[in-house]
């Protein structure tokens, strides 16, 4: 911490000084404040106005506000938490206002009793929580050229971190009695799209949730309520929201997602379909593009990295573009299927920096550069990029991205 | 998870039922929903409007909403996070509207260098994320005759959890260098009414943070924006809010809220100040209070426990008040100074009840009855209650507060 003295800290005083300010030079309130449940459901600061969800710099890439999605800005976030109203958001018609007592889940097909399923009926379960990350599939489009002006809310923002809370799913599957023929499970969602994704059994009846909380309340609109599929560590879209089907069968169905989109594209040209798990990968937030450098000295570099397959094992960075690296610190718990934050100390001399991060989850697994992806898959791909990100630092501090 | 079957489940089809049901019976969106952003800093579910703080049922024990209370819906909530806008509030003189440009922090008395800082200083340091509870000392009212028709949200609605980050004060100090010869830490709020409390040197340069995030985004306003104290497993009271000066010296400051109030009243008459840190407690948050069991058979018994000391070691619950415990499960991960979800099966038969929990430190500190915690304190105290809570559940499934 020595290493921080005379960088980080305010202004000294003289003790005659410290002695004059001590209750008289600094700002106080003189008046009282707003009353308790101000308002019942607390809102943030209005100084925090500009922290919101928002569609990528220069317009959305989807044609309407319903097919649409929005961005976590995770370069203003701490802690590895998103606030359920900052979480990001995906939809393919728009966000369904259901009334919970409406709404029904039906499971049938190989099964040897189907059966409908009320909110309170799946609330009656024994219950189970996990703070983990989702991640649309489609976040990070560094396949092409990168955008200079791009945030790491643009490049990274589909991507958040809840507690869930529901039933296992194997818990509920029990009672309906799947079939050992029944290799795929089809998940329909509620929404006018009628979302659709074929998912492998072994999945249903390993970490599958049956969500109807977030961060300890019930699910928010966008996020499925009042039910959702939870797959930790799948893709976003296979998560589906507004759950209002589970049929099981012997093969996939070949939806719309599964076919037309959320698929490969290999070196040699051939398409690869049902690339559930997301991959290793992290992201330094924190000095991220579009922020600026004040002065040099102490900066903390910290960033997020995650895994579909189980725990963060270690985090690297590095100041210049990945020619040399050194360990960050992970802060604890390290959770499996979760965001970890990392974090390390960087001195900022006023030169030109590239800082980048790569993840090794437990697996051994390490995220690949750019290059390196693009020798596994083909630039006209779409669906998960995992390549280190690069934040370009001027030498006047300004923070751009480096694809 | 067999003993749930024909309890839980829905509605078993005939497999004729279920092919008809298959696409047509179930409700499902005909209309695109909402956009994406509405708004772009998210809300919940208009069905979910009655989840929101409360004062206590029968009115605030407080004189005016400016140095007032409001308390958490624990019976709504699932998990161990508590979403921004349901943590509970304490005020003294309402909720002050704080620019962070303007805001600073004083330190100063004995200290080698007295500086003051910005919240951008402070933003410069390390940060540490931490998931921890905070429970006003004032939380539980059960020293007297119970209140029948109390819900957890009256009884124990005092406490939240959130994942905090923020700088970790002994860095911060390390800039000021504090004397040997100072024992104690006067800190002070930027409220109207400077709340006051004198803190062990010990726990500043423990786990204390500076903190300016929860839950991911930056503190909210009743919560100490732009900065607050954080003193992980300490009464709520001394975890000061808009902090805006911390004063060294040789002695404690005897402050209002630690004179006339949060002192514990022992049997002898006598008055012990200073009890900082918050004991082992639990509580069954479902069933609770106020709800009602709509059927015999399969239920969770959930709840929460949390210790100022460390972590959770073990739960308890009881059906009969008491005579007789089962272990119940705890969710991982555990955490120090964290809430810990617990839950345990229970089968009604439709018989009456007396549902209770005893939470047990890794200290090997066990919570108290409430005859046990009346050896200890008098029964004219006011802080500190951590005895086991009772719910009665009577034939009916009407559940009520049995203090």
């Amino acid at each position: 911490m020595r290493a921080v003295a005379g960088v980080a800290a305010g202004v000294a005083l003289g003790p005659g000084t410290a002695q004059a300010a001590d209750d008289e030079a600094l700002p106080r309130q003189t008046a009282p404040g707003a009353d308790v449940m101000t308002p019942p459901y607390g809102l943030p600061s209005v100084y925090e106005a500009g922290v919101v969800r928002r569609e990528r710099t220069g317009g959305s890439p989807y044609p309407t506000r319903k097919a649409a999605a929005s961005l976590t800005p995770l370069q203003d976030l701490h802690g590895v938490i998103t606030p359920n109203g900052l979480h990001y958001e995906r939809h393919h018609s728009g966000v369904p206002a259901i009334d919970p007592n409406d709404h029904r889940l039906l499971i049938h097909g190989e099964v040897e009793r189907p059966m409908i399923f009320s909110v309170v009926d799946i609330l009656r379960f024994p219950a189970v929580s996990r703070i983990c990350f989702l991640e649309c599939s489609g976040n990070t489009q560094n396949w092409g050229e990168p955008v200079a002006q791009y945030t790491v809310q643009d490049t990274h923002g589909l991507l958040s971190c809840c507690e869930w809370t529901g039933a296992p799913l194997k818990a509920v599957l029990e009672e309906v009695g799947v079939r050992p023929e029944a290799l795929w499970m089809l998940a329909e969602g509620g929404d006018a799209a009628a979302m659709t994704r074929s998912i492998p059994v072994e999945k249903a009846f390993d970490d599958a949730l049956l969500a109807y909380a977030q961060n300890g309340e019930k699910l928010r609109p966008e996020q499925g309520y009042p039910l959702r599929l939870l797959l930790p560590g799948f893709e976003g879209n296979t998560n589906v929201k507004w759950l209002r089907r589970l049929k099981f069968g012997r093969k996939p169905w070949q939806t719309r997602e599964e076919t037309s989109k959320y698929s490969w594209v290999m070196p040699d040209g051939s398409v690869r379909q049902f690339n559930f798990v997301m991959e290793a990968k992290s992201v330094v937030t924190s000095p991220s593009g579009g922020q600026r450098l004040r002065d040099r000295g102490y900066y903390e570099i910290s960033g997020l990295a995650w895994s579909g397959r189980g725990k963060i094992e270690k985090v690297d960075v590095s100041i210049d573009g990945g020619a040399s690296w050194t360990q960050a610190s992970l802060q604890e718990p390290i959770l499996p299927k979760c965001l970890t934050r990392f974090r390390a100390p960087w001195r900022w001399t006023g030169e030109a920096a590239v800082l980048t991060s790569r993840a090794t989850d437990e697996t051994g697994y390490v995220q690949p550069s750019r290059d390196e992806l693009l020798k596994e898959r083909d630039a006209r791909s779409y669906y998960h990029y995992n390549g280190m990100q690069r934040w370009r630092v001027a030498d006047d501090g300004v923070v751009s991205n480096g694809g």
